[in-house]
């Protein structure tokens, strides 16, 4: 047994049952080695963003680690966007990162270059393996540290000559399951916490409650609704979560909005503002004359538990204290009739939320295009709503290619932006390749339509002809559909509501992918 | 004036002409500065893996940097593989990148990572701005660090407050023009360093001059040719040059091959290997059991010049020293008759070489696919030749894109792999937005060709159906017509020569960008 063959099946045994990968030619002992020892299933991805967006995707999704398999420095730059996503997204995921055979790298070949600090930017455990009899544990390491609450991006650089010298006996790992993995648990939080917290909430001063991580679905939201109903407090959901359930029989939790001016609405009044597995709420930029901490002077923030933390059991306990017996305001089974006449951000939401079919998965990179879609989906079936958790766009379509490994049985709704589809489009083929029941629609509005918000924000100005020239996507215009049909995804255009509506319940009633194009104006 | 202003016209006055980019909301006083001020062309890039290689392509073309504007550290990241092949092609390269402002850092908000660590990584020149006041200075001082020979990555982090805070009217950027740009100069050659190499090259053992970097054009490399033509010694090119001048009437300098086992046969029976430009040879990844450093035993290697030295000067110097009167070998005009038959990588290769345009740029990606173009393209009319200079894929749409920026009149030819294209592939949308005279040729062989090598090279096995699965891009097959038609590029497909000769000699007949499918079988 080589040590390709020792790490493989060392991630196997540990509970990686995938590795979404575009390796080279540092990495085809590993390659080999999947056909050698028990291994995860590999996935192809025609670009390492899209790897490393789907292991996102799948973490979030099955709650333990996706490998990912990258070809030295540059391919882990190209995936290192969606790395930072799902950093922010605190996804359990694990990065093989193949390097240089130790002795070659003194030799500064053409692929060179410093793995480590680039990998340090985005991981909360970085390894460098030094020895093939390591290796097995290395592996074995990473997935515990991945697994680490409230979940982490653990990095694994392997030189090739590790990778094919041969381990002794003693190292070769021991086949005894995921249960060899040490997982730390998430720390409890002090019962005095608790009683301050309800203290907090039954002050009778107006409360809120801020929920984040694994607080935002299961047990922890629906312990968080109970505390809301029985405190008055509001519910409130951080701007960007990684996982958010929702829809009919769900408590409801509102998200914040990203425009501080909004936040500043949400959080008018509240003197209380308890956070449980969110951080204190920022502004997503900095703006000339505008506060970056949106917490109100008034109001204080009190912590009941970080996402290392064990947030369903602090929430639990909460409204065990606070709640006794109080039922949570859960959202009502409602579904707006789809609309008719012209295609817009505002009618795509209501087709969308007509037809969301149960337990379906939705990642929304809808941006500029997706205001009414909270409202549009609110009593739709019980859903999960992934987001783009880092603000590195791209992040769409690899999510809900991952996402769809993870949940074969679930339908995968990807809500994207033209401008973002752009950055990581060859996800479809890897939908393609992998038969995967994911239904594209891209928002295609032909612009950068954020940053024409975002130029009038921050710069105060009026785009002139050369900052017009970065921001219009129109010329030429982008033609998803004949894109998609280039990689194998069978696709349509819409441009009225109705046709909208026929297309995209023909795509959602179908097996495999489908890509939609929505035509819609632009709302700014 | 503002930072941003100061910044752009600072850039504008130091001769930067070109700015290709993705900007995000930390960059819109910077858009909106391109109005406001005299200012580079802005060039908008669909994600910044192709900004990055585009401003690489320019700035070898050109010799002096374009500027790029990335997003943050994901827009780095995502700009990362090709400026790893930048900084490997010593390309001048000016990157700014925004960030959020200095005061919003400290929030932690979603977009916030290391970017110092990460620019670092492929930056000769990397500061972080500190002054609204010193932008125009900082921007001066990194056109001047992209210019010190050989040519080096700039890297300026702006933090989003300085480019909107006003600047005092005694740090406004003087428009002195480019001159106010303190350039480095190459250092000088000690003169007994060339006496000592033309002792060496007359000794009357086998030697062979190994050029790269600036040596592989101009007036370098016809020295170069007088010198091999007088002293006996072998014409080598690095294997991966930036750009070499070749084709009727230019000095033959053979490129040194990928393989460690076909570089052996080219420096068989070389006792003294001269460097001028180039590093000694080494392989591009380690083996099990193969030498890394590819100089044979009983070879010396003398170095006449490094990168950022005078190449031009020493080699002009030897010349005079070794060569008085001799004429270098230039290559005879003469080209292939476009072939019938099958389309292959061979016939392929002829095609192009019946074809290329005078003075025609090509950007070579072609991998695998590409043995017999340096053969069928050597009497070609003289032009230049582009390689992959860091390994990164994904580098020549982007190339061709910047080559074509940068030389409006001059043909520009990107020879493409099916596997390649896909990193990068919304190039095309931007060769079409600024009506670029590009012809993209995608060789489709369905598969990461070079990789069933290399599994064969490096692990010495038959690829399983895992690892087969990894290396195969034929379920569903990529169609590149469709995907270039999607993005405003006229396209169309060859399985014959016959086809392709049509379609390769249209493409180059009209202006404006194209794209011609290549089908051809892989090799291995």
């Amino acid at each position: 047994m080589n040590g390709a063959q020792s790490l493989i099946s060392s991630l196997a045994d540990a509970g990686v049952e995938v590795c979404f990968g575009n390796p080279g030619t540092s990495e085809m002992h590993l390659v080999a080695a999947l056909d050698e020892v028990p291994a995860p299933r590999a996935v192809l991805c025609l670009f390492e963003g899209v790897a490393t967006g789907a292991a996102d995707g799948y973490g979030r999704m099955a709650d333990r680690p996706a490998a990912t398999l990258l070809h030295l420095g540059p391919g882990l730059g190209n995936g290192l966007a969606n790395l930072h996503n799902a950093r922010r997204a605190c996804t359990p995921l694990v990065n093989v990162v193949g390097d240089h055979a130790t002795y070659h790298k003194r030799l500064d070949p053409p692929l060179e270059s410093d793995i480590d600090a680039v990998a340090a930017t985005v991981s909360g455990w970085l390894r460098r393996a030094g020895a093939a009899d390591d290796l097995a544990a290395d592996a074995a390491d990473a997935v515990a540290a991945a697994l680490t609450p409230p979940g982490r991006i653990a990095t694994l650089i392997l030189p090739a000559d590790l990778a094919w010298t041969d381990v002794s006996w003693s190292a070769a790992p021991a086949t005894g399951g995921p249960g060899t993995v040490d997982v730390v648990r998430p720390i409890p939080v002090a019962d005095e916490v608790v009683a301050r917290t309800a203290g907090v909430l039954r002050s009778g001063e107006p409360g809120a409650l801020l929920i984040g991580g694994a607080a935002t679905r299961g047990e922890g939201l629906r312990a968080a609704g109970r505390i809301a109903a029985a405190t008055g407090a509001r519910l409130l959901c951080e701007t960007f979560p990684a996982r958010l359930e929702r829809g009919a029989g769900v408590p409801v939790a509102e998200r914040l909005a990203y425009r501080a001016e909004a936040v500043a609405g949400q959080l008018a009044g509240v003197r209380h503002l308890v956070l449980a597995g969110a951080v204190s709420p920022v502004s997503f930029f900095a703006y000339p004359g505008a506060a970056g901490d949106l917490v109100p002077e008034d109001c204080q923030v009190h912590v009941l538990a970080h996402g290392q933390e064990d947030l369903t059991g602090a929430l639990t306990a909460l409204a065990d204290a606070t709640a006794k017996g109080a039922a949570a305001q859960l959202a009502a089974p409602e579904r707006p009739s789809p609309p008719g006449g012209a295609l817009t951000a505002e009618t795509m939401a209501y087709v969308v939320g007509a037809l969301l079919p149960e337990r379906a998965i939705v990642v929304d990179e809808a941006n500029t295009s997706g205001p009414w879609l909270p409202g549009a989906t609110a009593g739709a079936p019980p859903h999960d709503w992934l987001t783009l958790t880092g603000g590195a766009i791209g992040q769409g379509l690899p999510v809900a290619t991952g996402a769809a490994v993870a949940c074969p049985d679930r339908p995968v709704l990807c809500l994207e932006s033209d401008g973002s589809a752009m950055y990581t489009i060859s996800a479809l083929w890897t939908q393609a390749h992998e038969g995967l029941d994911v239904t594209t629609v891209v928002l295609n509005n032909s612009g950068y339509a954020i940053l024409n918000m975002e130029l009038r924000r921050a710069a105060a100005a009026e785009p002139g002809p050369k900052a017009r020239e970065l921001l219009d996507l129109s010329r030429p215009g982008l033609d998803f559909v004949s894109i998609a049909r280039g990689m194998g995804v069978p696709a349509e255009r819409s441009v009225t509501a109705e046709e909208f509506t026929r297309a995209l319940g023909r795509a959602l009633a179908e097996p495999g992918p489908h890509l939609v194009e929505a035509v819609v104006p632009p709302l700014v």
